[in-house]
């Protein structure tokens, strides 16, 4: 997806909110963002949103000498979702469609997203989303592929999300014949984003036939975050995209069935939605 | 007011909405956007928001040899609220208290604020602005002053807006013994601001009583634009100030009185107010 000028004070807006996390004096505040302006100056715009994105949280992490500064609301998110795991299990299991009801729920674990903000109702968006209608419903092919594919890989999206998506992934193990499922968490930290320590503190290292795949975006290589992805869509059979990020991110593939809340104005747009849609869409490419 | 930092990619989300009313070209849009971005870089933050806006501004009239971008929208905003002007009378007649409910209507006109953004809805405003309570009312010492005051000074805001001030100057002449009203408006265009054009166009010229004043905010004095204010304020006995822009650009001081409804975040803040509050204040200077 092609960023937009919209993108780039939306990025701005990220990086304010992170700089707020890593100190309190506004003074280095402002010589962090004055920095970041700088950078999102010297770059060529005609790239996708998170390789500016990414410029900028490097940035952020390199000038405050902190490298994950969402550390802490991240095991805030994964400890408020680890709370409801008991009641979302008991909804997966008493429903009559139990896969559809745990898409639907890693879908609602979507909205903890803190590049979009911290202002978000995860409770209310659970009993939204259980009852929405999806704006793009391609769970029929979803279940098809599933059906035949001997191999899967999900890209996680957020801390938090992550336990919803551990249900998911559970449910699939449960009804599917997949000898292993890999489940991709991000080498290097990007706002509230999965890393190899939420997946193992939400116990996804314990899941039986489950294994913890590393999606390196390294620091050098960010204008092209998805060469690595294409080493993923050309080795597997089928792949779950968690997110907006994903979506923006990875090449459209038939492959891939991307799940996310459109919460962003451009990507809602980008897929013909409404902010605060549904989407379980499969790519075309 | 100073500047926060959250104001910074709120200036450039403005210079978007602007640079868009210019061209429909995006690598067009773009080059401006960046200047825009330089020029911001290149100033001393330490100010007022208006301070950056203004340059904002003057870039984008620079470059794209536009001088008044929202020249067209001013003229709609004008023509809705003449639209209205009939009806809005007859409410302010027919009220127990005129003056009361002008200062009111005057005030709902303020959500006509292309600063903020397009997406108003003035009759609805209109509707709550009449019943809502104030979250700061200095309505008593208004009437006093007004009783007291030798002379007016009266400065506008916004375009399609400055229909609802001349309802409020007309119920002002009709109860108190003013022998002339200043009518304050800018020389040079900013946003959807009052200019002289406007006050023309919606009659405040043909206003016995009333003499339109030009406010000078000289493009080589961006970085003061309280001057000017500053001489009003000491040759005036009393101003009635409406909108943010005139909130955080005058020095605090007991002779004005400030009318606005507190839609920016930070000047929501800045008065101890909320998002959406309606404010009559007296500063205390």
């Amino acid at each position: 997806m092609k960023t937009r000028l919209d993108c780039i004070f939306c990025i701005q807006r990220q990086a304010l909110d992170t700089v707020r996390l890593v100190t309190n004096d506004v003074k280095e505040q402002e010589r962090i963002l004055r920095s970041v302006m700088v950078n999102i100056l010297e770059m060529n715009w005609n790239t996708c949103p998170p390789d500016i994105a990414d410029v900028m949280y490097n940035i952020i992490r390199k000038e405050s000498k902190e490298n994950d500064p969402y550390k802490t609301v991240k095991k805030e998110c994964n400890d408020i979702a680890l709370g409801i795991y008991p009641e979302l299990k008991k909804i997966v299991d008493r429903s009559a469609n139990p896969l559809l009801t745990a898409v639907r729920l890693a879908i609602a674990g979507n909205v903890i997203d803190y590049g979009v903000g911290p202002n978000f109702d995860i409770n209310k968006t659970i009993s939204l989303v259980l009852e929405k209608k999806f704006r793009i419903d391609h769970f029929t092919e979803f279940v098809n592929n599933l059906k035949e594919s001997e191999d899967l890989v999900y890209l996680t999206d957020n801390a938090g999300e992550i336990v919803f998506d551990k249900i998911l992934l559970e449910t699939i193990m449960n009804e599917y014949n997949f000898q292993k499922i890999y489940c991709g968490v991000k080498v290097t930290p990007f706002i509230n984003d999965t890393t190899m320590q939420d997946a193992v503190y939400v116990g996804i290292d314990k899941m039986e036939g489950v294994e913890i795949m590393n999606i390196e975006v390294d620091e050098n290589k960010v204008d092209h975050p998805s060469k690595t992805f294409q080493e993923i869509i050309t080795k597997s059979n089928m792949i779950i995209s968690k997110g907006q990020r994903n979506f923006e991110t990875l090449p459209d593939n038939k492959k891939i069935f991307f799940m996310l809340i459109a919460k962003c104005p451009m990507i809602a747009n980008e897929l013909g939605a409404e902010q605060g849609d549904i989407i379980l869409k499969r790519g075309s490419g």
